[in-house]
């Protein structure tokens, strides 16, 4: 058969293919051959064979690469979007629950997800761990979009719309994860809340069942100096210490923000395997502060990039975040060398699929890997000049440049605008 | 008379009308008509008696407020975007300058400067106060974009491809602003370069000619630590202090910066009269550190937001200055209260239209002032859930929301293209 024309669902041609592989390959004018929702040929576009493709794009003056991941959202927050800002971390927190008590229901949790869904899509992103009530809804939410949810069920002491137990949903839980092999990208996620919504025996038999499935967790911590204080207070440890009492810490783990945390506190993270989601615009917005992003990097922490939700960074773009991200801890820091531009750009695809425990799937365009992948546009005046890929992408490139989206091998968005379910 | 009806060159109804007033005027269904290039009527759009337009824009859905004011920008370096990049300090003025005297012509300017203004338009930018070599390149290039140049001659000592000495720029200058009478705005603004690049006397020697003609000056300063401790081994001073002593500080006066300054900086700015233009992307990319701007607010200083240029910020749109602004101090300060949206938001019109002098012309959106503003499309997904206008515009909006610009009553940008100069 070596002399038939190999066939491909879709092709992408002409692009500046951005693998992010182990060895950084590129392809300045690049080929990406796509098979049932996989890369089956990635390389330079000189010298492929003929070929047969359902469907192509040609991404001449694009970059393509991987689809951003969101390494820590809350989508269907989207509906609280601008009702508290600019106020106290206390005032913030009043409003928040004073709405989500007045409103929140299954089908508002669904809705709000929807519309959060397509804001990114739209920007690139196509996967999300992602912790709210009435995960199931969210995940009913973004799939018309092609937006990969990992999420899970959220435990916490604080009122919340769940009408269960802590006791009812860890059954739930077990329930959920007992229909999936050990360690199943396709399993549930626990979401215990943080070290102060759960008394330190809730942590632990969380623990236990993550283990027990080794499965994933997602869960808040150090996220203010308020929060480390007084959990240094009830329980005479960091956040973080605590987590790693309770049997939290773990390479199936992402911890969200870590912004207040001390040098045994990286290393606490950096020894255990655990991931970071680094939010800078939520944590900048509540007056948090700065995660140490360079120095957890140094330690060898895998460290991804989020959103939080849209009350409180006010937008669902990894690309801002990338931006930031790549710019923030060098004028924090003093060094202008902190966080390259590719660097940022990996924190948002590589890092973020290894967080995600994805990176077999997702992350890198690889031959075997889901073609989950974004096309953008580098033509536009806001480039002009730019002769370096990684520092338009990291540094100039906005989410309306993300001009197509490809999940699975499945086109989602095309020229900027949705194109549905297919 | 009076029963005729009113007859303007635009109409634009329906938008959600920011008019920046003292009084923070605003119409939830505005009406804003455009005759000779002035907002001849603003108010709601409900009771307008009728009227005749020749051409009529549709806000429905967006907000229409004044455009930005880029309040330190060198626009024709969008041609080194991305050339140093996570350098040191030292070796990214090595490459830029080293890249300057390779290429810098009139010619490069104006071409750089043209790619720069489309950029600017595209993101609702109508004015830049843009300090560079061969300036009238500048208005040259921007002129066809619409876009309002403030700029003047620069001075400094360091190699640069204005050939003239400093004695020819002076006298040059006073020329120039001999054309018009004191206190102009169409006058060009003098431009040392810095109290590093400079001597005492030639310090001195500027400010008397903007003294002279009561001309408008624009400096850096106290951008990064180094210079700060540089010029005060130097001078025995801080670079607000020097400017200050050499009668450069005043109403008419903008510091790009203002980075490394402390208490007794700030109270010399206020006392004068002085703007600053926070530049926060670059300051923070170059590792110089985090103006504070809440303090100069608190001052009583005029802050307005500059881009810096595309080397060192690499991009030049304000909107996401404004997003930077309104939530990078609050993550510094712990204060999540400090620069509210609207604020912001303000600090992009108002305070940059007052920092170039320019708020008899622009930056608001009254009757008798120029029609220059800009339609921003709120209707996106990315604002789903967002009920105040002002977080919308600070913390959501994009340059891609920017969807119509009109510039002195002329239509730049519609639907999000550039539509000529008319």
């Amino acid at each position: 058969m070596s002399h038939e024309a190999p066939e491909f669902d879709l092709v992408i041609r002409h692009g500046h293919v951005l693998t992010m592989n182990a060895g950084n390959a590129t392809f300045d004018d690049g080929f990406l051959g796509v098979r049932d929702g996989r890369i089956a040929v990635v390389g330079p576009d000189a010298g492929q064979p003929p070929y047969k493709a359902a469907r192509e794009i040609d991404a001449t003056g694009c970059a393509v690469l991987p689809g951003m991941v969101n390494a820590h959202s809350h989508l269907a927050m989207a509906q609280f979007r601008g009702i508290a800002d600019d106020v106290t971390l206390d005032e913030f927190v009043s409003r928040l629950t004073t709405e989500e008590a007045k409103v929140l229901t299954r089908d508002t949790v669904r809705h709000g997800a929807a519309s959060a869904s397509a804001e990114s899509i739209l920007a690139g992103t196509t996967a999300a761990l992602d912790m709210y009530w009435f995960d199931e809804e969210t995940v009913a939410a973004a799939a018309p979009y092609g937006l990969r949810i990992v999420t899970g069920p959220t435990f916490a002491n604080f009122a919340n719309p769940d009408p269960r137990s802590f006791e009812e949903i860890l059954q739930d839980a077990e329930a959920r994860l007992a229909a999936h092999p050990p360690g199943a990208t396709a399993a549930p996620v626990l979401m215990p809340h943080s070290t102060y919504a759960l008394s330190r025996r809730q942590l632990q038999d969380v623990a236990a069942l993550a283990e027990r499935y080794a499965c994933r967790v997602h869960v808040h911590a150090s996220e203010s100096p308020k929060e480390v204080a007084d959990v240094r207070q009830a329980h005479g440890a960091s956040p973080i210490q605590v987590l790693e009492q309770t049997g939290l810490l773990g390479a199936g783990t992402v911890v969200a923000h870590a912004v207040v945390i001390d040098d045994a506190d990286i290393e606490t993270l950096a020894a255990t395997g655990t991931s970071v989601a680094h939010c800078p615009w939520s944590n900048l917005k509540l007056a948090c502060g700065v995660a140490p992003a360079g120095r957890l990097l140094a330690a060898g922490v895998t460290v991804a990039l989020g959103t939080d939700s849209a009350a409180s960074s006010n937008g669902l773009d990894v690309w801002s975040v990338v931006r930031l991200a790549a710019t923030l801890h060098k004028g924090i820091s003093g060094d202008p060398r902190l966080i390259t531009a590719r660097e940022a750009v990996e924190l948002a695809t590589v890092h973020g699929a290894r967080a995600l425990r994805l990176d077999g799937e997702i992350g890198t365009l690889e031959t075997g890997k889901r073609a989950t992948l974004q096309v953008v546009d580098l033509s536009r005046p806001h480039f002009a000049g730019c002769q370096d890929v990684w520092s338009a992408l990291a540094y100039s490139a906005r989410p309306s440049d993300v001009r197509d989206v490809v999940v699975d091998g499945v086109e989602r968005v095309l020229a900027g605008a949705f194109v549905g379910t297919q």
